[in-house]
């Protein structure tokens, strides 16, 4: 594939009032953003309008509880596979990618709803496999303790492998329908999936047909040695927190060569780290929004994030002014995160207050401030430079923060010959130039 | 409530081709009824034009196999909850109620779904809380042996109060959302659940705020002993399969009664038997209809039908023309079901071939075959009988049936001050005249 025929692959990750933790106190977001239909049914426009191949959301089966968690808002929200199924009626075009978690659920249950979606839908739909890391959710799905992070891994490659079994129950043409002499569908063409394994017994078949894409395309984020090696083997899709142009490089071949090891193209997967965005008509325009944002942040919210995307680790204790403790590595929570944070504070020698300003916004995403030229600047960098296939948008603040990069950025990506014009396919999958799945 | 203000409920029990068995035969439903949005989308739309409460779906996690599935249809279809989230994007007014089984799912996530649904329909939802009887639904949930009847409604009855709990959460009120004070919620109106029972433990709260109706309408299905006392307990609709208006107004009379047992005034449930329906212009039109649904039967599709509600129970070594032979009572299947098909070929003395074209249509719901004074006539004498607080109408083929209840059947009964002319409310339990409810 040339430069010139590869394009750029978009996200718009959908989070409610927006990615900055303090999004939801702008004046220009809605007071109810996680709970209200009407703004989502925006998002979804205006990701349809700006072309991009799907929206994303993130999930929790769970809410924080608290002073903190009362003070920061995003503690209630729509559970994102009811949501998307609405969305889907008002779009056309646009694929819709919803994380699901395995640690708590049953794999009948996420192949069936995902491919019920991919069929409502025409063939527009993703799922971001998971494991979880909220311990929270331990709580409300009868478990005292969270599960630990190797055990989780296990499960979930065990459970994506039944998943996709399921999918691929039913041949696309064994439905003859046939009024005249009775006959519904052919046998020689079901595939029952008969599954035996250490966490699993699933006998199938899926009481859903092949859906217009084949199957649901596999989406995943898992960052440490168990997650690379998941990815690698089976997603399509790779969403990745990455700070920096080298950092992303390095995972990229990383993950393009681990995906090798198992047979697998590096067109197969397509890498689409996340961007923390903050777009203006100027550089001074989107300096002084973020400036704005980075204003809102409550102290004791700011202390919460990071003390939760560090594995819980409690640093009430701690001066805000002074450094980051050594940490313990953490066993339930994200591994991945927590050693890029403490990076951060060591390198830049950060207070553990300048340390909770620095991911209030991205949370650890690559961040870009500036006007349409420059942030088409860094994507274009990183696009050719090796380090990704697409993005993942995480607006500041939301509607207005992808309204800005669909109608300032996207411009300036399709005038680079960088970003399609039209979408190609009324596919996710034949967006994103994913090939057409075989049955097993 | 005299009898002029009171007025029957509707629910209109979609269920792809319809509910005869040979539906998916006629020339006039769509060939992949099952599986069509636009299907749905008419039906929806049909619904709402008739100013129905509700729209119906059941559901099964399995698919049937073998030469009778595969002559019978049905074996592939939505997910009713993806399903009815898109069709809450048509329609404004219509309620939804979903089957969700308790005995394969988590409390959690079965009430975050409800609540996410309530949210974006406006309060349009209900959970129609069932225990699973089908066995082949154990294995796709890794158990070997189905679940059997006294532990399912064990669980089911703890499962209920776990879901009301997590709805219960937060109080209407408790989100204030102060942007200036970065305050968004109030802790003193949010109720974590902390429940630890026998089956469950589920600590909470749930990540979704109470909807416009309080929270989702809790319908029930169960006839059985445990499935009585826990409808009487626990539901707001009851639908129920009674073959004939003495068997209706006994069932009608045992559950308020029952319900009075709980502190709960007999406009507390609202009890709707489920009515198959074949309508036509005349009489003959609609014995004509019905006569062309019967012919189309396969009768080894018939045979699998019975012999699945009779508690998979085969048949194929008895002779289709003699007698139902004496079974044993079920243990993991539908046991009000089972009595009532052996009732049924004992009083009438029907052969086995007999008793599958009798059950073909409605399956031991009460049918009702003509035009529409006929079929007003029928449902007046049940709801002003004590033997009904509305209907579950069950059209034999979709959607041609029920467009024939709403332009026949509908205008008579609202001829006779029996039916709304409008709507009376935007929420579900608004419509059917349920009482808003309190937080436990």
């Amino acid at each position: 594939m040339t430069t010139s025929s590869r394009k750029i692959r978009l996200g718009a990750f959908a989070m409610g009032a927006g990615h900055h933790i303090a999004a939801w106190r702008l004046p220009e977001v809605p007071h109810d953003a996680s709970t209200n239909l009407a703004h989502y049914r925006q998002l979804a426009a205006l990701a349809e309008e700006g072309l991009f191949d799907a929206i994303f959301m993130a999930d929790n089966s769970a809410a924080e509880t608290g002073p903190v968690a009362a003070r920061s808002g995003g503690s209630v929200r729509f559970e994102p596979l009811t949501l998307m199924a609405n969305l889907a009626a008002s779009t056309t075009r646009l694929g819709f990618i919803s994380t699901v978690t395995t640690t708590y659920n049953e794999p009948y249950h996420v192949a069936r709803k995902f491919a019920s979606l991919d069929l409502l839908s025409g063939g527009r739909f993703g799922w971001n496999l998971v494991t979880s890391d909220n311990a929270l959710e331990a709580g409300n799905f009868g478990r005292e303790e969270h599960v630990a992070h190797a055990n989780r891994y296990e499960r979930a490659s065990e459970f994506h492998d039944v998943v996709v079994g399921l999918w691929d129950s039913w041949e696309a043409d064994a439905f003859l329908r046939d009024k005249a002499a009775a006959l519904y569908y052919d046998e020689t063409k079901l595939h029952v999936l008969n599954h035996r394994g250490k966490h699993f017994s699933v006998r199938g078949p899926l009481n859903a047909p092949r859906s217009p894409q084949g199957r649901p395309v596999v989406v995943q984020a898992g960052a440490s040695e168990a997650g690379r090696e998941l990815a690698a083997r089976t997603a399509e899709v790779i969403f990745t927190a990455q700070p920096n142009l080298a950092a992303a490089q390095g995972f990229y071949a990383d993950i393009k060569a681990r995906a090798a090891k198992f047979g697998r193209p590096p067109e197969a997967t397509k890498i689409m780290p996340g961007v923390f965005a903050v777009i203006g008509k100027t550089e001074a325009d989107a300096k002084a929004k973020f400036a704005e944002l980075q204003s809102l942040v409550d102290p004791q919210v700011g202390l919460g994030l990071l003390s939760r995307m560090i594995g819980n680790f409690d640093l009430s204790a701690y001066d805000l002014d002074g450094p980051l403790p050594d940490l313990p590595v953490t066993e339930t929570g994200q591994r991945s995160r927590q050693q890029m944070f403490t990076e951060f504070a060591r390198k830049e020698n950060l207070t553990i207050r300048q340390l909770c300003l620095k991911i209030a916004g991205g949370r650890g995403h690559f961040s870009v401030i500036g006007d349409a030229v420059q942030v088409a600047d860094q994507l274009q960098a990183w696009f050719e430079g090796g380090a990704a296939d697409g993005f993942n948008i995480m607006p500041a603040f939301l509607p207005g923060g992808l309204a800005d990069f669909v109608r300032l950025v996207v411009p300036e990506l399709q005038r680079r010959g960088l970003y399609r014009t039209q979408y190609e396919a009324s596919t996710l999958r034949g967006n994103l130039g994913l090939p057409f799945p075989k049955i097993h």
